[in-house]
């Protein structure tokens, strides 16, 4: 099975952005511990993190190509962007939204998600181990 | 590690209710499996449903004495039960909320969770297999 | 045709809560003269009334067992029970939403009901005859 | 007894308009079925059907002169027309608002009806047996 | 100086209607008073009442051809046509909006006038008088 | 009749301020076009500006004891004083608020009126003239 | 192909009523160049206009007897009438909604239109062109 | 004078639960000092806590047959159940609402109370001696 | 210890205005009653009432040099006056906010508060007996 | 005559993507039935699409140095990119804004757009004829 | 130059208010600092403080005939009082309105500014500074 | 100290985009004013200007290891950016938000800032001068 896994924006930033908030793991440092995890399943995984929504976009539409599945946090993006939305639903790949805080506990504004109604599923809250309990749902689906 | 799984209200319909939603599994067969998957690990589960604010509430407030943390698929509460949040909140045990069907991607009213806020974590729309994510991810904190 | 008839939070009171929003009759009252309804009709009738959200439901789910319908008047409860709306989806009996007065006259968060839109439909404003109406709907369709 | 019922804008297309909503019986079988049900009370009937929310409004005001009560279905009128609710407060004739469809289980903006408040109750959702239990209503009253 | 006087949905029940709100004096004994005063003024004034959204609009479209000011008491249209609103914006004439009870005391819905914005001005909860004081106005203007 | 002329915060700057939209007509000549006017009818006239709330609210009291109604342009404490509108409800003096531009035309917090349910009357659009058709308005009832 | 086109309130005063919104020409000119244009083509017209509701409903009625689709401007009932709409749903021509103005750069209550919905598809903004084009379309599909 | 005093959900976990928020003293606790307070006055309480809405209202109910009045801490249900407003509205016992905390101050979902609009007064915000302040109102009054 | 009590605008009204909301005890009545209560312990009172917000903003700085805590009935101004808000938060002292009347139970503009968030306690609806038990908070917090 | 043809974000993806939303026709096809339109007539096209806001927004300005029009598809960022309305109103190029879909027939959050006020005219809901349509409306104006 | 230097409601507490939000330097020595500032340049300063919106207003409508520009804190009244934008639109003076604090990451009543619409612009969350290059700002315009 | 200074989208077009809003100073313009102020101060400035909303927050990130603070324009991008916002967050550098226009004075959407609540402080309406005025902020604090 392949997977995308998608960071969004300001995710190149972990471990040293508001680690109270997202932890003291880097993005790397996830990266390894998924990749290691897929190593036991037969799992393949790429990793995409960009700033840009049209890179995120670009990267959704490749994966039809490739992919069996999504994993994505889309950072900011999730509770603005109707392009990334639209991107998910016309892929039509099984995609799990994922996001290390527990969005629903911080700002108003971060309460509505525009990409988990065309999702599968949504894990928030759980840390880096929330992307890999959804590389296991899409495993298991 | 002891975990109490809190089923609400109309979850003992499961695999008959609405099963394009909710799916074909019922209650007890989800329970089975739930119960295999702590037998593998150094856990033990007491499942309670109930479709009574207060049975729940009760449950909630009883586990202090003996759990370790809390997976509660509060169903129909889920939108409206500030009482529910407070018992949560209360008993200052790690709590993962779950939800069988994407919740986001069904009536408005199910898009606000009382819940969210005063948990670690929430997955939803993974069918039975989000309570065994809840289980990991409370083994793994 | 065998129908569960059921009777809300504070119904009991009636005949001497708000009689002049409510009406004079007594609960009791009520449940004699749609048994008198009933006893014309091939018609079967079983009344509970309860204050307690969670006996409404349980009573619902048992109605999956023996009844052809229900006839609900939810008081309070029908601003504010998903749960309750969630326990009449499950069991997919055909169902009536009956209230005494008319709640689109009275304050605003009387104006919008959760139980509607899973119900066939509803009677409002007539007072108890609007029972009785009910039943014959069951009875016709 | 002498009631007057109004069948608002577009129920002339009944039978014909969407009938998985409102059902296959065109509006002169209704009026025919209505007639038959008077016949066997003290029930007089004047059947009016306008798309003209300027004729309804007469026909109420009318009715003043002749009229013991009002049965009306308003249609698409029913949520936007302060005028024909006017019109009903100002006669002063016990009136009952009927809806074929559920309109509480429909788009958002027939949810709400500015007729509601000035009549004495409302029936929806029950098909064309809705007039005829209004008819009940008012003879009952 | 030639005055059309509009009288909109409903105020041809003026003196039975609600007399609580609206006074005691029918539509043609107002009419009359108006007259008197024209009388004593250099005004004509053209009474139209109706019920009909669609009459009132080509009154105001043919005033263009022969008045110098328009008073109209919209009733019920108030709040809700657009229609009648770009009907007295098209034709260019000063009008004068009237109501004879104080809507801002009334229903929340009363609270908001479509036509406000179009006209000179507004007179409110003056009772029959409210016309004379606008005739008042179109003549000092 | 004795009748308070209140003119409220900014009322001072008239003739000067925004001329396009209040009129060229200072504060003084207004009141003297006033006095005019009261001494043609059995009027005796007290007019008090002021830029502070509770001056305003001070002369409303103090009217108690001598005045037999009230002329009010609140300005633009119309849309932001309970105080002022629990004074003018207080003293129970028949009261007519008066606007000299149509506020009802210019930006939306300009829309709503704390003053206008506790008075008799609304007078917008019509510039000085207004407040004569009001001291009319009092004088009639 | 057989065209009803409909053409709504206030419509009638187009080239005299604010012509820089609406332009400078008459809805007759407008009628005879939309006649023109259908000379070159296998398309009869017919054109009404009306500022009655219930003319407009009547006349979509009609349809259903001999047009193969619609175009209509619905003018100032875009934004009010449910009537309307319904009657659009209900004879289930192919049906496209044009505006002479940008209602999307006007006052907020005409960016939304209860109209469009229930339309194949919306043109806006472009003057009388929109009409031809509207044609073209229903020609091309 | 009999005085029912209700602690609602979550109250039995006072003074472990947050109590930064609610105080160090337990339910228990309270409920001593209260009737410390009564036996000094005469007063005879009677205390109920339950998490269950049901046996709250039944608990309303039956205080009918023997109370002169209410002190409640609505808990959570405050701010939810209409059922529960209901009940306090049906018996008609003057009753005083009590919060611990200052639920104004809170989240925003905490400052709307279903309850105080049916209640007499409203104490909130004084801890435990919220409660004794109600009885004393009630001994006054 | 020593309180301001702080009577905001419209108070000096008490007795006169509106009865059966404030009750019938006038401004200087209640101050005696409540300078009695001072008297039997060990509390020195100084009431201030103003219609001027600024006069009331002026004592609670004041304050700061002299009082232990204030009680506080804003009248209007709960609602509408965040210089006052900001006043009471700057001096820091303790502070209760009294209302005679149930404000929750009047118009919705009544149910917040700009004044709550920032008091430790809120009494409301209990008449002048509501600022005495204000005063025993103070004395006994 | 030169225009700019911007195809928004996955407006790529057109003929796979949702084919019972968007249609079966390719971008390229599309691009090639417009070339084939612009040839008959004295048209030059370049078409741009990219998922980027940036590009897109780049080529808007790029077009102040060649074109005369611009005619837009802007996908979800319809809904959500002010800086894309920024930049057509900064260049002042009649530009023409059409979507396939009916957008006002699909989720609500479609239904607002943020560039429909800075376009001349707006074609929904035509499919590709929409593109063509514009041209035609360009090339008329 | 002459400039008024106008400080709103609560602002003489400066020092001792807050400072975790406000700062620790007195308005005294703000005041003095600003001076100093003027000094250097070809600039006079008046400064008012006030905590009452008359007097504030007084000011500004004084400043007509001596300054040639304000800078104003309105506090508090920033976000409630019409009266005050009425009088800096009424003088047409330019005016910058400054905050110490960074109001836009305060409560949501703090985010809206009934005067930024009426100034030439706005400082906020700068501290003391804001106060001295609004000065500049009115310097170089 | 080295201070970034960011333009945001469609900011290239200073000089010729809407000049009655923005001005006549190109960017470049600004920027070597920019320049000039900060020769005279020990600053150094790197201006990024960017149509990009990742552009933008990659140039923020690369903040972190050179400059010691960020004047921003962020253009559209203020009011729908929530990845800027947590791209300045995440950064910690002190932030000051720049406005050309006085955005408050605009359309609604333009009066709510996703950036400010992030940023120290904010300066608008002020021109090219809000940059320079934020350059000094920060070399003072």
């Amino acid at each position: 099975m392949q997977v995308l896994v998608l960071h969004g924006p300001n995710l190149n930033l972990l471990g040293t952005r508001e680690p109270e908030v997202y932890g003291t793991l880097t993005l790397d440092q996830i990266n390894v511990r998924l990749d290691a995890f897929a190593a036991e399943r037969d799992l393949q995984l790429r990793m995409v993190q960009s700033n840009h929504e049209g890179v995120l976009i670009d990267a959704i539409h490749d994966a039809r190509t490739w992919a069996d599945g999504i994993v994505i946090n889309p950072g900011g993006l999730t509770h603005t962007s109707i392009a990334l939305r639209d991107a998910i639903a016309g892929v039509e790949l099984p995609t799990i939204e994922v996001h290390l805080s527990n969005v629903y506990a911080r700002e108003p504004f971060r309460h509505t998600s525009l990409i988990s109604p065309v999702c599968r599923g949504v894990i928030g809250g759980l840390g880096w181990i929330g992307y890999r309990l959804a590389l296991e749902a899409l495993l298991d689906s």
